[in-house]
């Protein structure tokens, strides 16, 4: 559990690290506060709960806090996160005041003065910056898809983005040309280290597959995702459908399933009852992944990854997939053409195009050779681009400029 | 909900306030942390919620930080919480090893030595004082009844209890002549103007008791408490069943069931079929509790109100019904004699002697001068003793002391 940065040299090579060290002397002792939404659940909590102890590790004063919002105020962020993705949302003064309250609230306990620098992340804690008498390099870190955001809400938002000296976006086509701040893409960043995605040995695999009852002796096609419109499991229903036309093979569906989305136990329901007659033959698979070395075993026993969706942000679920080299079909939507050049390390599709995808899954499944080769480089690429070291080395490039 | 100190003088008079100006006078700009294990739900929050906000309206430049545990983490403390109130617990390696790693990572990334002074809350934090060169006043506050820990556990959270300046504890029986650390008593406190506390209208009232289909035609005595065997549910009921034989009344049940709880699902099942009969006629209603103000409105339209627990930490649930210048019918342990004088603002009984509490239940019941007369000398105790800003003064007292 408690890594340390030495644990990655056999991972990146000693260069890479030793550059770390180099960029972090000139930022010894520099406060530089994270505050973001929740330390538990989600892709931003684990991006900063390896991020900012290696900053401290390297010399830095890094620190991780998080905004004291009511169950109310994380809804009312929850349909902005969602708005900001696609477009629905009645923004109206109720919501907007206890988006408000909330900010203000925590601000006037939290004395955010005392850093030399402050990277704030995604929308729940946007506002903070009102309420300070800004006296350092404020940073807006956005890591969702803010490709056509909700028009109402991002004009409303504007005013607090306009305050920052720099925004971060995770990928080029998320800049903004109507804000007037300067905006840098930083990609996201998987931990090779971590539960999810260490090696496993052999036994752990075993010990897994048993534990979850899931037999081998088809290839597995997986995807690891939500139970959410935009992961499109209904449509991997009908790619999975298609597949096992040509080939005969299994479908895994690994879930989550937060208690508090109802939207997402109706999605669970439809899929589950199309799924029904695969699932009584013991095609289709359902696996809720709430553990992260379950999803790791299931990311490393797989055939195939899919990752049918239709909108994503930078889609981590990808990187993970990519980095155990497995050959993955994804849409070509978000941060995934990022991470995959279609037919060198991965498949890009049209996720609205079922028979397109259906017949990349058979291909890859037909050709064991294609297959290993496309892995290969899927692993290399995560290790070049989007490995914790790479953004702490960003996130220095970056705090070097702005406290200069 | 940005409630600020001078809406408090209506409450407690100018003087009370003008005294915490003065006291907090001296320590103004003193960096003071709290730290906790969580922003959302249970009594430690509430108070922090509203004590942060207060110092920093005095002055003080006080912070409130929760430390960042897994599910897994937060298992284990919760056995550790349980086993310092009654007595099992298998307190093996893997649990202290977890408790004791949390609190090593939060510390690596949090830099609690730019504080003057820490206040740590409960024991989720409590050993993080043995991962900092200690350069101020750490106070370790406990806000459990620590009557009869499990001993074993007891020994292992010694040698972070040491470490600390001050212990508070919220009784006197729960000072510890095995600790060589100086002990004082804060008695912990409720905020009149919370959504839990602030005075209803008659139409709020009303609409609460419509919205939960409360007919209000017989006597409503009432429990509000976790389904959890130390608030003895079951015990109630038996009460309850006594009471019905001399008096027509109600009971109702207002209790919170959180998911993770197994026991308490389990419990509640038991309580449940054996008010089935009670139930079936309208007698005993259940009500979750999860709502502020529903918490609020039924502890205001009760008749009397119950505590019949067998153990107890300070008892907020009291300190609220008794504002609410209610009957109480309480048992004798924890903080609960504390509040109340026997016979004089509500009464204690022996929570296992159910005929006793019923004798007095039925007692108020056919006694309504009574029950005004322990009603009003309730809300004045709590008045002088258990209100916020008395907090808030019993805190700017310490902290004066050990900053100077």
């Amino acid at each position: 559990m408690l890594r340390s940065i030495g644990d990655y040299i056999d991972i990146v090579g000693a260069e890479t690290i030793s550059k770390i060290y180099k960029k972090a002397s000139r930022l010894y002792g520099k406060r530089v506060a994270n505050v973001n939404a929740t330390f538990l659940g989600g892709g931003v909590a684990e991006i900063l709960g390896r991020l900012v102890p290696f900053m401290n590790e390297v010399g830095l004063d890094a620190e991780w806090r998080t905004i004291h919002g009511s169950p109310a105020f994380f809804d009312v962020t929850k349909s902005f996160h969602n708005a900001l993705q696609s477009g629905t949302l009645e923004l109206d003064d109720h919501k907007k005041s206890l988006y408000m309250e909330i900010n203000q609230e925590y601000a006037n306990f939290t004395h955010l003065n005392i850093y030399d620098c402050l990277i704030v992340h995604d929308p729940q804690p946007l506002p903070l910056i009102k309420f300070y008498r800004k006296q350092q390099p404020w940073i807006w870190r956005c890591h969702i898809d803010i490709t056509e955001p909700n028009e109402e809400l991002w004009d409303f938002l504007k005013q607090f983005m306009i305050r920052y000296d720099i925004i971060i976006v995770s990928s080029e086509k998320y800049k903004k040309p109507d804000i007037p701040v300067p905006q840098r893409v930083i990609a996201p960043a998987i931990d090779p280290l971590s539960l999810k995605n260490r090696e496993l040995s052999e036994q752990e695999l075993l010990n897994c597959l048993n534990e979850l009852n899931i037999p081998r002796d088809k290839p597995i096609i997986t995807q690891v995702s939500r139970m959410d419109p935009w992961k499109d499991p209904e449509g991997v229903l009908e790619v999975f459908s298609l597949v096992k036309e040509e080939v005969d093979c299994r479908l895994l569906y690994c879930y989550n399933l937060a208690t508090d989305d109802p939207e997402g136990i109706k999605i669970y329901d439809r899929v589950y009852k199309k799924a029904k007659k695969f699932e009584k033959e013991g095609d289709v698979i359902f696996v809720v992944g709430n553990n992260e070395l379950i999803v790791n075993a299931i990311q490393r026993f797989s055939t195939v990854i899919l990752q049918k969706s239709i909108r994503e942000g930078f889609a981590l679920t990808v990187t993970e997939a990519l980095w155990k080299a497995k050959p993955v079909i994804a849409g070509n939507v978000g941060g995934i053409p990022s991470q995959i050049t279609d037919g060198e390390n991965g498949f890009l599709v049209d996720p609205h195009n079922y028979k397109e995808c259906a017949e990349k899954v058979v291909e890859v499944l037909k050709n064991p050779k294609l297959a290993e080769n496309l892995g290969k480089k899927a692993k290399e690429r995560v290790r070049d681009n989007f490995l914790t070291t790479r953004l702490v080395s960003d996130y220095l490039d970056l705090l070097d400029e702005v406290l200069k």
